[in-house]
């Protein structure tokens, strides 16, 4: 529907916003339109935001999240326990975890999982670096925080391998019920699993 | 919630992309890490057609919908009925009567409704263009393609008044149950008056 715009300029600005993940063609048309009820300097900074995230910004070179400098914030505060390591899928998952305000030890962001459906393999991702970074000492222990899907469950086992010569104590994400959950829409796996992997109640 | 980014860069281009209508910050995340997947081309193509939309397009100097020329291609075209005009609010209308495939007149595009709430007169929209346009002659018909609202009524009304003069015959769209409705789902006020305006019918 609404292929028919009276403008050809209008039709591209259309398909680039529908090429957004999660945007369709009517959603599109009304972010176009808006941008032409904008001023001619605010869609130049809303245009200018997006190239200078893609041309200005670095990947960190400790820890591979994505940062103005070339050590992230996170990597060079001198607040964060250094001796913890939490690896995470992506960007995304280190702002989530940063959320929670539980956490005050470092990242390590390996850019994808290993997916042989997919075609990503170990080679693809930030593994290497986090054994070198491990080897070189001063981590006690590297959170595995990836997602809890076969493809995250063969990573983990990958990492737990290459990590195993070096002694460090490898852990990863609890799971069971999330909290505020009724028994009843939680799924069979976890609910057996988490009564398996049961804890000592504590009062 | 996401108030920490490791980049200020990243923040920027998030605040952007959640300014777009519909956009909440999550969504608006996930967009700007999906531009960082990009390459250069790609990224500069997408904000290229957002600047050349701003910058590049006009309003048709007769209908006033957006178009790349002075003259849009429906009032251009030769095949368009010229001695019907459809007053719509927006483009956005214009493409959603286009996209019917029921209509083969030209338009006029108010750039609005007359809205004392939001401070919006008839001054402030492209009601005084109709006018001349029908007084120029050559107009058999002007159709009200306004919503359906208490401001669609008002304009339709002091629209129908300015135009009373020329003897033009002004319509509107038709009212009632919408095509594929249960009575039922119908609200009371449509319903009601759809008994009132009932058509006669034909087998």
């Amino acid at each position: 529907m609404m292929n028919d715009y009276p403008s050809i300029l209008l039709s591209d600005a259309v398909s680039s916003f529908a090429s957004l993940p999660g945007v369709g063609k009517k959603s599109a048309l009304r972010m176009a339109l808006g941008m032409l009820k904008r001023s001619d300097d605010e869609v130049r900074a809303f245009t200018d935001s997006i190239l200078r995230l893609k041309n200005e910004t670095h990947y960190c070179r400790v820890c591979h999240t994505i940062s103005d400098t070339e050590l992230c914030p996170i990597c060079a505060s001198t607040g964060r326990d250094r001796t913890l390591v939490c690896v995470v899928e992506n960007v995304r998952d280190v702002l989530t975890i940063e959320n929670t305000g539980q956490y005050n030890g470092l990242y390590h962001v390996l850019g994808g999982i290993i997916s042989p459906m997919e075609g990503v393999g170990p080679k693809d991702l930030e593994i290497d670096s986090l054994v070198s970074r491990v080897e070189q000492g001063g981590v006690a222990e590297v959170i595995l925080a990836l997602p809890t899907t076969m493809e995250g469950d063969t990573t983990n086992f990958y990492i737990y391998r290459r990590l195993a010569p070096s002694g460090v104590r490898v852990s990863q994400l609890a799971r069971g019920v999330a909290v505020g959950n009724e028994l009843e829409y939680t799924d069979e796996v976890t609910l057996g699993r988490s009564i398996i992997n049961r804890t000592e109640y504590k009062a």
